[in-house]
């Protein structure tokens, strides 16, 4: 089977080079089809949280975008749920750009058309609000949790746990991780074993829009 | 690589062997992972073409379903761009049911943000309505075209092509082909040659929707 090769950009400066990989090898274990050179912006070891430092990511995302490109990658997913530069890097390079925000929204609209938004902490990503519209009814967080690490606790974890409950009292009939950062430590599977609807993760989500993205091209091949 | 065995459900009678198999065979060919044995409901050789045919197929449907998932298979895709009988299939079976409207519509979202949906003849489906909501800005279909039999003529695919452009100065930025007889025609990657904007075929659609909900499942094997 024709191995793709995808540029995965982390939105956030990582030294450690299994972390930098890691949502990399998430996507390839779940789609063993993509082959995923990870790489990520410079000088922003925290990452985005504000719209400054969204406009500070932005010219570097786009760099990386561009530099993949010439290098001869198929696709590029921007491994960040706020989808950011997404737009921008479409007009600039000519493969698919793929963001984790819009695709884990958007799959989240195949399976169900009541849908929650679990946050780590900061607000719903706008590109988010935007795909789920008014099927967007409830978004959470856990309480008392201020980062990634915090959810890696025995108590983090039960409190994401009890905002997933509270989303599925609410009536929502699938969960959107609104963070890659939870996708880094693995909650979905956690979280679906305990609320029994389906939790998108955003990485994974992104690998599979990136397959139908590549595979609906090259299925017409002989008819084009 | 683990192949996976989908049940795929045709909302029409089709007598001819290569016709009934033909949009498993597609999904096949886009996503070799996926086996695809495809049934067709009984005593509907028009198939739905309204809200009468549809109550008519809704039981038919569910009761393949359940036929398919006592004979093990690992989700089910019901093939028509209006998602019948997709959601009481859910409340029925255990495994995943996909819907090829819902799938299209929601991949689209993946894309673009503002979507269009060309139709065959009739009213765009209620479930792409719904899944795009204000993201729906243009709907139309292709001039004195009855069914996907005219659309295979000369005059038919220019009246299709003719439709996707005018979506396109609409402002569309992606199309959802509103019906799944456009998938056994193959006419997506003419109009998406002609147009230049991702044409999202509900059928590759559905293919893909149904690997990421295998897939996002077993890839935490080892976690959960």
């Amino acid at each position: 089977m024709k191995k793709y090769t995808v540029g995965l950009i982390r939105v956030l400066t990582i030294q450690d080079e299994e972390l930098l990989n890691l949502h990399g090898k998430l996507i390839e274990k779940a789609f063993p089809e993509l082959k995923v050179i990870s790489r990520c912006i410079e000088d922003q070891p925290k990452g985005i949280y504000d719209e400054k430092t969204e406009e500070e990511a932005k010219p570097k995302i786009l760099r990386l975008a561009k530099e993949f490109e010439n290098e001869g990658v198929d696709a590029i997913i921007i491994s960040c749920a706020a989808d950011p530069a997404v737009e921008e890097a479409r007009k600039l390079v000519s493969v698919p750009v793929i963001g984790a925000g819009s695709s884990a929204s958007a799959l989240a609209l195949a399976y169900a058309r009541k849908i929650g938004v679990l946050n780590l902490t900061e607000e719903t990503p706008r590109v988010i609000k935007e795909v789920l519209g008014d099927k967007l009814i409830a978004e959470d967080h856990p309480e008392g949790v201020s980062n990634t690490l915090d959810l890696m606790t025995d108590w983090g974890r039960k409190e994401a746990i009890n905002a997933a409950r509270r989303l599925k009292e609410k009536g929502v009939e699938a969960i959107v991780l609104g963070c890659t950062g939870m996708s880094t430590i693995m909650i979905a599977p956690i979280l679906e074993k305990e609320v029994g609807i389906p939790v998108i993760d955003p990485v994974i989500a992104a690998g599979a829009v990136t397959l139908h993205a590549l595979r609906r091209l090259d299925v017409w091949g002989d008819v084009r």
